[in-house]
């Protein structure tokens, strides 16, 4: 690291300072509050804080594609308000259906298929749908702040994990391209599977029913089950990020929380309440606990790659 | 590796030489069945395939050791026959009770504490019980030859998981210093826990409800929840680990299935059926699909590092 920067993105300030700080005294030998590599646990929300949410979530993108291009084939969805809103694309409706609409609309349009058909399904749209505002891949929506700050992590030994309410199978399909984490490194919500041979052949088919939902106190209960380890830093955006940062600050030892505040309205989107999720609790837990909040607009010389 | 052998404990011969082919061939560039390292996952069964499984499942132990522990404070316990029997040591009744009754006991013993709290008892328990036969530690009753074929496996680029009956906050409290497997590569059984603040302070609490069984067909889907890659090796020793090794031959390019079987009745046991797992269709799947079965009389020429 001697002479270069391990995160040019960041301007200099008490921002990037306190994750310089943090690192250097979690893996420094002989400072009191040193980590051993196997116990270096990083977790990181996705939407909002690892790419945009903005308009909406990816994930919603993805869904209302689906059920464009599965409308011919039910005639009956005609009957059906919030389905008829997707396909008209009446976005107040939709969002007046709330989290319940949307988890309905993500189990009709991510069932019915095997995770391999399903995976295939996702990863032909990732690379071709595009964001509306920025006119990208929605996987160049991703902050370049965030990416350097992932690899400065894993170049100090820490094991990143995503822990994100989107769909787990959804996000594996590009995770590790884009961000360098690897499937079993991807924790999220999920729908039931089940296995089953098929002509001789086992497959695992995708039903329509919520197996998990990684959000909220979910996150520090997926966080146990998949990890087994308390991280000593987690990267939110929203109040459903407050209890990961609560379960993560709450071990001992040097903690990191940090929340990406969305301050800029030119470069990205300017919000505190979304259509489906509001950073408001853990914006003011963030004061008492000593939590880093990054200023977008003025902690961050670059949001995308993209960017002239 | 030039010139060792990295399974001094495996006798020379087709079994031997199945496991060193299969690395050999997915490890070498420019073999047809050449992988990548990222996709070198293999999967282990725990009880029975790395360490013993007689003459109970060593986490019954740990129920029984609990449940005499637990009694004085529980005198209502005496109108249940199933928790007399425990008390009593009458296994015959318990065996009876089969796996609905060891669920409903292992609920009982593994619930109503936070996750930190059931850590340290199991910890305690791991590093004090002994085994009735062989009269060391359970920890100590792990089978050489698969601590051999473990690091042979990670030296090779293989990230090794546990994918086991047993309960995941069980194993995890020696699987890293026992296995070198770490907690987020050990994929087990679960009850619920909760999320909570209890005087301010973030728990997990542990709750009497089963969250999920990871046997049959549950390994397949944890695996595929979990690890979120098809493994490319699966190890097991029973029909409870038959659709683990049918999801794992399943896929394309070179694959490795492998069966323990229990023949020496001097060294450890010989058995095909035990009071609660069977080795019979998975068997006769590993004639039909090429897999490899383990005679442990004269496959090992070690079994234990404890024997003289």
């Amino acid at each position: 690291m001697a002479g270069s920067d391990p995160l040019p993105s960041w301007n200099e300030g008490s921002t990037k300072q306190s994750i310089l700080d943090f690192v250097r005294g979690v893996t420094t030998a002989g400072e009191p509050y040193f980590v051993t590599p196997e116990e270096r646990i990083a977790v990181f929300d996705n939407d909002g804080t690892l790419w945009s949410e903005q308009p909406f979530y990816f994930q919603v993108a993805f869904v209302f594609d689906r059920m464009k291009a599965m409308a011919p084939e039910h005639p009956e969805w005609k009957d059906n308000p919030l389905y008829t809103a997707v396909l008209a694309g009446d976005m107040k409706t939709v969002a007046a259906g709330g989290v319940k609409g949307l988890l309905e609309l993500a189990t009709i349009t991510h069932a019915g298929m095997t995770t391999e058909e399903f995976a295939k399904i996702a990863a032909d749209w990732i690379v071709s749908a595009r964001h509306p505002k920025f006119d990208h891949l929605y996987t160049d929506v991703i902050y370049q702040p965030m990416l350097e700050l992932l690899a400065y992590l894993r170049a100090n030994g820490f094991k990143t994990f995503i822990v994100s309410g989107g769909g787990v199978e959804f996000m594996r399909v590009f995770a590790e391209k884009v961000y360098g984490i690897p499937p079993e490194q991807v924790i999220g919500s999920s729908i039931v599977t089940k296995f089953e041979m098929v002509d001789g052949v086992p497959v695992l088919t995708r039903l329509p029913e919520l197996n998990f939902m990684d959000d909220n106190v979910g996150k520090p209960v997926a966080i146990n089950m998949h990890i087994g380890r308390r991280p000593i830093a987690a990267f939110g955006n929203s109040d459903g990020d407050l209890q990961m940062l609560q379960w993560t600050s709450g071990g001992t030892g040097s903690r990191f929380g940090l929340l990406v505040h969305h301050t800029d309205p030119l470069r990205e989107y300017a919000y505190d309440v979304s259509p489906l999720g509001k950073l408001e609790v853990a914006l003011t837990e963030a004061a008492a606990k000593g939590w880093t909040v990054v200023d977008m607009k003025n902690d961050w010389n670059r949001v995308f790659a993209f960017e002239a």
